[in-house]
């Protein structure tokens, strides 16, 4: 039996799967300080276990960021600097320790990438991109079933795109300002007009300057990355009409330059939404723990 | 014997080497018409193997692109839309296979990284990105001794850079204008100043707005691919003082937010010059071949 932990900054979802990573209990425990929240997550874990008379075998963790992601450095599970203050040194290791199995952890965007490329859009994507545009902006990476990494996680969220035309705005990320996240994340989008993208007029400017932004994402993803999918969640990307005007920005950016099958015309099969939903954490999660069992 | 080729737009460099990769004939052919081009490097090819009695294992291919560099695909070696008329559709499989050696074919920046993560600056780095700034802005990675790709080698010159302030040159790239290749390759330098940059007084507003552009680069591609160790070469790069510049440029845009012990302050051992300096190229082709016999 898989363990799987989505751990977000205001919920975790908890679950335990067969092999197959269909679910069978399920549960969300709010994110609040760690000592309470790791010990729901135990108790989940452990009534899990004996309801079903099966052990865990390992359990893997999509976490919020950044996080240590490279299995031999000392970090490893650690959460950096979050602006969630009691997080901040909290290691997944340790503190899961106590149900004695392996425990795989990786950011919430390579592991829904993940999810995409096992079930989803990404079926046939040998290299896929998943961006979550939502409290933050992250972009995570799977090829061939394994998250991409470097010496850490992406933190593509906080690249420097062009300014729009007609955005003054000057930014909310703590670190860069105007970087991608500093101006297209929700709370960016609420600073700038006062509501999110979604309540705003179809014919409302944000719209565009929204998908001006994120156009220069893809545009970027496709550059740095070339994956052959690229799948847009999170809370931003529900807003009616959005992700159409990001294919047309990405597009015209794209000017034509690079070409492969998976670049269709209008590029409505390369960019899509997540055909996971909002299940893709949690499955990732447990595809992760799937995935560590196969390493051994 | 392992046989190498770097394939650039003026000149092919050749050579063979053993298992070490140490050199025992190199040739520079001109770039002229395939055909003639290809029967001197089989020339080359055939003599270095009479002469020194060994036959080949394999070819290796750092070529400048855009190339297939797929080896599942159809067009797997074939050259792009370069501007090189001639050059259109051709494929090194094609053109080589009379050798009767396995080929090879990878981009020049991949080669060139892959020779600096064996020999060079980035010994001890897992995750290596290889810069040129010369005609053109390439960038080519590899992890573990493979060069990265996903549905086509990268194409990160042609990223959109935030406009320097004084700047106002419309760029020079036949698809986008003003990317990053359009605003900082060599040719866009001659274009605004009438010079090259290693002409131009160190006090020139030329040297700010070329490192601007190349921090941004270097900003960019830590936060897209999280490399250990930033190799910048090409003959851009000779520039006297240009690498200092671009650090403290590259410095100012990570604001500090990515913390690994690769990125030191400063950024002196992160961002280097190629250790091979115009070497990387030839070695890279010849370990793509070594690489080649080891994958069998």
């Amino acid at each position: 039996m898989l363990g799987g932990i989505e751990a977000g900054g205001t919920k975790c979802v908890v679950a335990v799967a067969d092999d197959d990573l269909s679910i069978s209990a399920q549960a969300t425990i709010p994110t609040t300080e760690p000592d309470e929240t790791f010990a729901s997550i135990i108790n989940f874990f452990e009534r899990a276990q004996s309801e079903h008379a099966s052990d865990l075998t390992a359990i893997g963790v999509a976490s919020f960021g950044p996080v240590g992601v490279d299995p031999a450095a000392s970090n490893y599970g650690e959460i950096f600097e979050t602006p969630k203050l009691a997080w901040r040194g909290v290691s997944y290791q340790d503190r899961l320790s106590q149900v004695g199995v392996p425990v795989i952890i990786d950011t919430d965007v390579n592991g829904a990438a993940l999810a995409e490329q096992i079930y989803g859009a990404g079926k046939s994507a040998e290299t896929l991109a998943y961006v979550t545009v939502g409290t933050g902006i992250g972009v995570g990476l799977v090829k061939a079933g394994k998250p991409l990494s470097g010496f850490s996680h992406y933190e593509m969220g906080h690249i420097l795109p062009r300014r729009a035309e007609s955005d003054t705005f000057e930014g909310l990320c703590p670190s860069h300002g105007d970087c991608l996240e500093g101006l297209a994340a929700g709370p960016a989008i609420e600073a700038r007009w006062g509501q999110p993208l979604s309540d705003l007029n179809s014919d409302h400017p944000a719209h565009d300057i929204e998908a001006d932004y994120l156009g220069q994402l893809v545009h970027s993803i496709t550059l740095t990355h070339a994956p052959h999918s690229i799948v847009l969640g999170g809370g931003v990307m529900k807003t009616e009409g959005l992700i159409e005007r990001i294919r047309a920005k990405a597009e015209r950016h794209l000017g034509g330059y690079m070409k492969h099958a998976a670049l269709d015309a209008g590029l409505q099969n390369y960019v899509t939404k997540p055909k996971l939903g909002d299940k893709s954490g949690i499955i990732g999660a447990l595809a992760l723990a799937r995935a560590c069992n196969a390493d051994e």
